[in-house]
């Protein structure tokens, strides 16, 4: 399949970085879009930490990570896109004071610290453009890396919802909703 | 505005309706479009229940409320559309068993019985699609109407989203997300 093939491609490349190059992060272009799909698609394959379809076809990824009100953001190093990240209003009308965000880091990528890079310019993002709080509407409970991260980053959880993710591995388990104010 | 000439011509045909005649709530149809934007305009128009934009578009509305895994159906009564609801899965990939509801009444009916009447109805379907949870992501905490009807049909505030909701008369309010499981 096409979309493997482009995530073997990604993860020899993504190999190829150290952490002595610094770290990029700015709004998505056009030229991008490859780089972008490939990590989406590889963080959504695996199904345990996203609400989305596996098969999500690249049109409707595109459609979500590039939503009318969405900021999408990469992380690069030397090049190499790494990391994306999208922000946006949580809600319409009297909710959009709250921000929301989604960050996905390219499978061969985890564990360099890419994540935190992105979530602290996401903070940094959500305040300039004037939100004043954040929120996370769907944290997976098994996702231990990420909890442990927004909990660093000051986030709570403010919601357990019982038994909302079906994980490919351990059935269904819970998920939170996490917040901060900014 | 030709909105608000709308919503007064509902008003009138609305306090028609006595509730000795039954109430038929079925999946809406094109013939019921504008009737539903009667009540969706005259619900957002006060922006202290939903989070959207009061001044939404009729088209953006649509967009919202026949998104395409909804299922959008109307209450009415003697011919007059009262009410409408959109039922949809509340995620994709693994959350997709818990499914999300939002009612809008026609203003000029509220207090008749017929968000009961549809939410009862949309819980029935709910199981009947196959759903094995329902979840509201964003129950205004002065809703109070809203909220006793919730917790009176087995919901419950699993969490809660301080000052998540700009309420345009109260300023910042806390904002419950509740679930059932079915």
């Amino acid at each position: 399949m096409g979309g493997e093939l482009e995530v073997e491609r990604w993860a020899l490349s993504v190999e190829r970085w150290s952490l002595n190059q610094p770290l990029n992060i700015r709004l998505a272009a056009p030229s991008d879009h490859d780089a972008i799909w490939s990590i989406f698609h590889g963080v959504v394959a695996t199904g345990d930490t996203y609400a989305i379809d596996p098969n999500i076809s690249r049109d409707d990824a595109f459609a979500y990570w590039f939503a009318p009100n969405s900021h999408t953001y990469v992380a690069s190093v030397g090049g190499d896109i790494l990391g994306t990240y999208a922000l946006s209003p949580n809600r319409a009308g009297g909710g959009a004071h709250v921000s929301n965000a989604s960050f996905m880091v390219a499978p061969a990528a985890h564990g360099r610290g890419i994540g935190r890079a992105m979530a602290e310019h996401c903070l940094s993002e959500a305040r300039r453009l004037g939100f004043t709080a954040m929120q996370f509407n769907f944290v997976v409970s098994t996702n231990e890396h990420a909890l442990r991260l927004w909990k660093n980053l000051g986030f709570q959880i403010v919601g357990t919802l019982p038994g909302a993710f079906r994980h490919p591995g351990k059935g269904l388990v819970d998920v939170y909703v996490m917040f901060r104010t900014l």
